[in-house]
């Protein structure tokens, strides 16, 4: 057995040159799109809807939508999110079963994009591979720019009894448009997707802070250890084609700090959702959840109370007085990386790390301290 | 001095093909009874007695009733269990004492059994090593399917100057019935147990709940390792013999976490006590305490709150609105097999382990982020 | 750098034959004095004053009586440990600082060790290796049968301006009955110490409950890796010598599974302080402080408050209703044993430990059962 | 990547010759300057003004004012510190940013180095790279000692668009007086800047207790692990040069035995903030701030609570009835290096460490028997 490794177990080693952060490049590229901040939202209900959306693309990042949550089931999303919200601690999870058993309707499926698009944003949506031939093609109708599949694990090659199984290398053809698939944490499993024709994978199995799946079925690999795997994965794949698929950790990162982690892991990209679900502009109104955790035999998550502390845009480009690592987040990679030698995110791919369990070990003496009179 | 790791410090990697959790095999083979869960409950009275064995023996899985138990002692262990639960935190350990020093009736045995066999469900009864010679024959009499000799470390030899140690492979010729005896959890102990002509080994020594063995004495090996070392003697029998014994972790199982990296340790079964005692089933009425606890004079266990959550059967086949991993044991188990690639059982042995410990390293955020006002 | 072990990061591995507890030998030898148990209160005033002494000896074990402590600083011993078990948390320090500055009365050094031998016990005394010159004499006039020497850490050198460091091959000389000394940690200094012709050396450099060094200078190596250190060094000074000093482990041991380990690690006889503490019959009434904890300028130590728990038989022998480790050590060792394989502490000297750290990481999902309605 | 070691993760092996603690030689050399108390207090508002460094520099030890803090932005700095130390913890951050937001004046500089040098101090102050150019010059004409270039992470090469970066060989030649440099953490860094001409390094990079550099950017390297790289640094450039840099570690130190693990890892001296904090001569009233926490976008720190305990007299020299390691730190030091056989700093650095996690891993069962009634 090896051994793996979270962001709270590593530390990032400053460089023997630094670089001002006003002259480092946070560049992420897919496709044709390119964005400054190299941070996409989570594909989760409490954070990405239509308005949502729309401010993140101003900002430089990138949302994406959940094309099989709230706002394709119903309506009036807001009296929904009103009842998740207002459930009580006990009942929370019955009601998200029940609320995610309503049909995704797929004329709402257009309008919700509809609305992205209309307002100048890129637009990028998520389904499960089991909806995907059903539902992708309404969505590039609708006029998507990115398409994202994702499920708890996705692989290349599934084994089924009731449907016939998503074909990757089919979908990229008939899409024509950047597609990531995920989530995956291991270098054949990374490896055998990209070799399937996508444009991105996405990292993380476990790590989510509203996602209990390592407790409920034991999987789960570490963020770190599972980027790094992922990253060797790519350039493998860069090696034998030529083509460089973006890899992007999801999930686990709740500071500045494990994002700057993230990236030195060799991540293109990060999806966060919790940091995110702290905006004043996220749907969620201070409570976040998973897109596992309405599963209707097995459910796989939490709701968590994050609270609501600032803008989006103070959240991801600061200023701030907040100094815990949950705001200026796009700030503090910049800082990050001039401190490491990084002018960019390959160079930030080649940072030094160490092992050095939690944060906290010597702090210790700090509570006995302030206990003083 | 080798690192031994317990089921909080690994964590199951995901594999290259997802299995649609319908597709997979679960089946647990001893001699000729096939079990579709393979989920033995506890010999332990705050779990089995003969009404919970016939419900379990229904919904596919095995349960052992201890033949030392109050069930063999009591003419009426609802009284029993009365007083057990209703006793102060403090007094629990002497009235526990008490009550387990008053002697077992033999014809209590034959009644007990009678009732478990009448309702045509499969029949497995727990003993000491100490009494086997004597309780063995009585219990076969009375149409045990399965034995049970069990004790917190089972060798095949055994040195004592009040009683000649019981000689396993006369006990097997005799019974000529499966056989599975433990507690082990070493390669060499394990294989010594199989040798002797045994059907099955319970691995585990210190790791459950109600258990204080490691304080009192020192003495355990983490269940990971433990059923790794096992499974490694199985291995090894099966070449030089040609017959498969079961390997059955029994102990430190509280999750759908736990149980599917038993399997993957090698476990062809397990055997759990707390997540079962929280059945509304479960004589011990949202208690729990261990085998060890009523020793006489080095009593080695606590009475452990579990409250009564679900009916067994939502406990072992879902559905659940419970996220925690304490529900739906079969389901997770189905669940985190199809994600790592194991059509079966056999197949399970095979999931690649990475060691990451604690759940909770990359969640400790979450609490700050669960303040925020 | 190596990593060191602590009782709490190991675990014993059962063996592949069972012994009855009532079929070992638990018998520790020094000089030609044999125990039963293989246990030494510490030399510490809140465990032994002459009574204690007396009555551990009838049990089979060996009290150390601090020589350099309240019992011959004050006639009336009581009225002082009446002001230290009085006094606020925040004022005990200096208190003690305050008492322990009394000088030692010679004659009362006479006194004490009368009591103890006029009652037939066998008598330890303990002393710094600065004052070893002027009380040795002293003490053995008196008719003591056996001499700790004991610092922090003692070694076989001493650089000092102001006093000639103590020569431990004259001491032996002149003394001519069994000597122990220490407290050592290493190979080396255990090695040395052997040389210079003692009889038996203590090991343990921090660990003690109520002792802060390790905060205070940093200095202190973990039980295990000490006794398995010093027990190397034993076997050495047997090959080369022919003579058979003693490994005692002292400090860091409070229940019977860390008196196991201390065994299964190589030591003879362990010294233990706040397990006595306990006892109905300790001088402390149920609070415990250390040997460092007076020093004038740099005190290093806590008095912890241990309750008093049961009569000294009952935590020696049992029987016990208390599970967790701290009743019947005896009896738990005897068990450890016998679940080892080991017939005698020879045997357990080399019986299999893991590293398995922490007690509790199976038994972390507890609290939250516990917390179900 | 390798496991880096903080001083919680360590502890020091003693020697095989114990040596009286006024025997040993504590001396630290700077330039021509000798101090008696290898110990420099931080650049930090809370803890330095014009008397604190007065007065430690007749201790013995060296203080270090920060030329960029409140006592060259304000007249009056009790005012400010007024301010800092009313404010509610949620104000605090915007008020430190709004206060060091207000233009450092130059008259201030030289009139509080004066009180400094007309008292007979040694005179020690510190600016960041990018003021250095302007400050340094009028620092010397105002009569300093020794200069401290200090920021987060300094290296002898920077990139930016804004200033030149700072040239450390033309500064060294400029000043012609001992220049200190840093933070730094790793061999290649500490080499470079060594080999820019300076006297000493500071080592350390997020460790500090008021410190969040590693939550926001996820960069720090713990103090042994630093400790030692920096070390071996100076070897290899006194091998090359035959020139003796100091390292002074700076950061994570608590206790005494922090101090202690500090000098075995490779310190030639230390630099400490929040134990000096508590002194009664301490500007910061009892509470303690880190230079990052002002930043304007992205502060780095927390306001932390200390508490006053003590004269610094009593702090730095004892004696004390504290036993919590935080007072009579130059004492421990002695005390430490006596019983790891050190006679001086230089011998110091070759003491054994172990790794051995956490003081209270042989404590924890510590809390259960403080709990017996």
């Amino acid at each position: 057995m090896e051994r793996a490794y979270g962001f709270d177990e590593v530390a990032l080693v400053p460089g023997d040159v630094t670089i001002n952060p006003d002259q480092v490049n946070t560049d992420f590229v897919v496709g044709n799109h390119t964005f400054s901040i190299p941070i996409l939202a989570s594909a989760m209900d409490a954070i990405v809807d239509p308005a949502f959306a729309i401010e993140l693309s101003k900002l430089g990042g990138l949302a994406v939508l959940n094309l099989e949550g709230i706002h394709t089931r119903y309506e009036r999303p807001g009296e929904v999110l009103d009842q998740i919200t207002g459930a009580p601690e006990r009942e929370v999870t019955s009601l998200l079963q029940r609320i995610y058993s309503e049909p995704i309707k797929e004329k709402l499926i257009g309008q919700r994009i509809s609305v992205i698009k209309q307002a100048g944003a890129i637009c990028a949506v998520s389904m499960t591979p089991a909806n995907t031939k059903r539902l992708a093609p309404i969505a590039k109708d609708a006029g998507i720019d990115i398409l994202v599949v994702q499920s708890t694990v996705t692989t290349a090659r599934h084994i089924s009894k009731s449907y016939r199984g998503l074909i990757l290398p089919e979908l990229c053809q008939q899409m024509s448009l950047p597609i990531i698939v995920g989530n995956c944490c291991t270098y054949d499993s990374a490896l055998e997707l990209m070799r399937a024709g996508i444009d991105g994978v996405l990292v993380g199995v476990g790590p989510g802070a509203a996602c209990t799946t390592r407790e409920v079925i034991g999987v789960g690999v570490p963020q770190v250890t599972a980027t790094l795997a992922c990253a060797a994965a790519r350039e493998t794949y860069l090696n034998e084609s030529g083509k460089y698929v973006s890899v992007i950790t999801d999930g686990g990162i709740r500071t500045g700090g494990d994002l700057c982690k993230a990236f030195a892991s060799g991540a293109d990209a990060v999806m966060i959702g919790s940091p995110l679900a702290q905006a004043t502009e996220a749907p969620g109104r201070g409570y976040h959840w998973g897109m596992s955790h309405p599963h209707p035999t097995l459910p796989r998550g939490t709701r968590v109370r994050v609270g609501t502390t600032a803008p989006l845009e103070q959240i991801l480009l600061g200023p701030t007085s907040v100094t815990d690592g949950t705001q200026n987040l796009a700030g503090a990679l910049r800082t990050g990386m001039g401190v490491c030698s990084a002018r960019n995110i390959k160079e930030m791919h080649n940072v030094k790390m160490v092992i050095a369990p939690s944060i906290k070990t010597e702090g210790k003496h700090f509570q006995a301290i302030q206990n003083v009179p």
